[in-house]
């Protein structure tokens, strides 16, 4: 069974579900290739914010393309609300920090005919602050490949990024270390501030940038990162051993007996 | 009691003991301002290696300015080996990553008449590849604070380092949660390797540049910093009661429940 595809025809145009920090990202870099309609519960549904168009639930809804860009955890209620408003043929296309649970909920409850593809852009207001032309983004196939594909093509061509097709749990399994590491290190950093100031390394500098680039985050996207995917608590768990595993090393490495090696000289 | 300055009369001989990674990194920046005499107890004690002249310990020894740059566990039988050839008025400096053993050990083994400073490039060949300048040092005084004045100045008007004056106390706290820090999390991930590839961000790759700044020092590198510094172990411990203390707030923090707030539209 086929369906027309909402991207065979562009500039089709996208609704996006979700307005917050990262919608806005994503209308900053749509804007110029096709027409947007934004809806957020925290929003008027009417009007323009951003230079966007403010529509209802419904309105974006209907859309050939909607973009859902909200919490991972309101998922389920938010693809419930929309459902009767997707129209055959559509694509519905999500971009949180996880894609196991997302997938499984844009199969159990989108209407036959709608296609879904979940993506993950890997890059954050902070991260894309520079642009967004060779930043990464995961493109997983959640009912057939073919839209994946498509999708993969045009985030390419248009937009500049780098798309990479995987499934949801190789997706989850991999960002779960990434990710969940990096904000799971930068969480702890931030948390033993203030750091010294004139006493630093290039190192240390580095890994200070890399927290700066996350600690700004909203609590959600820790938490889609840390709690919601499934594989997080492992790496968590992984991690902690091996700094205890390090620290036990270190406590009962003896100073080394005193060598007798240096040589006598004149 | 005033000695006359080794660094009155510029360029003094600089006499290095230990001719490893560090003290080749140090050779190649003196070079240009003045005369120097290396001696290391696994090269010949004359002729010439990277272009510097080798020489006997006692030769090395008796030099106006002395650096030590060997592992910190061997400072104590270096300064015993060195100290019948040690000049009145001559300069002692060492160059490791903790400053208030090495303290202690030069004031109680050093000929009274022989200035004392502690120093701690905050550079290793990895972060120093691109030059040094720009690059900032610690200077600790040990015996009086002219002579690491005077020294901090040279470092900066000859080399463009940035010197601090710090005292070891100090400069060990700080640097016990710079590097120790650095180079923990550095360790841990190195052990956690592979990573993926495909997916990964910018604050990841932060991190891991980081890591590759670090990974390749010599395991006496880590000990110093982990090990013979006495405020690392308590840092240690806060990162690891932190990310234990983090990992326990994700495993307790159930999803929130449902809210019912997103607006019914059309």
């Amino acid at each position: 069974m086929t369906f027309p595809s909402s991207l065979h025809a562009l500039p089709p145009t996208v609704g996006l579900i979700g307005f917050g920090a990262f919608g806005r990202l994503i209308a900053r870099y749509l804007q110029p290739h096709a027409p947007l309609l934004a809806f957020d519960p925290l929003l008027p549904q009417a009007g323009e914010r951003d230079g966007v168009r403010l529509a209802t639930l419904a309105g974006a809804a209907a859309c050939p393309v909607v973009i859902l860009a909200m919490p991972v955890e309101r998922l389920r209620e938010v693809l419930e609300s929309i459902r009767p408003h997707l129209r055959p043929g559509s694509l519905v296309v999500d971009v949180g920090s996880v894609k196991q649970r997302p997938a499984a909920l844009l199969r159990e409850l989108l209407p036959l005919g709608v296609e879904a593809v979940g993506t993950h852009p890997l890059f954050g207001p902070q991260s894309a602050a520079g642009g967004i032309r060779g930043l990464s983004v995961a493109v997983c196939p959640v009912r057939g490949t073919r839209p994946a594909r498509r999708l993969a093509a045009l985030l390419r061509s248009r937009l500049g990024l780098r798309p990479f097709l995987s499934t949801p749990e190789a997706h989850d399994r991999e960002a779960a270390v990434v990710q969940g590491l990096t904000h799971l290190i930068a969480k702890v950093l931030v948390r033993m501030e203030p750091f010294p100031t004139r006493l630093s390394t290039r190192s240390f500098e580095l890994m200070m940038q890399a927290v700066e680039m996350v600690r700004h985050d909203a609590q959600e996207v820790f938490l889609a990162i840390e709690r919601d995917n499934p594989h997080a608590r492992e790496v968590r768990n992984r991690f902690l051993d091996l700094v205890a595993a390090l620290g036990r090393e270190l406590d009962n490495h003896a100073e080394p007996a005193r060598r007798v090696t240096l040589p006598q000289s004149a």
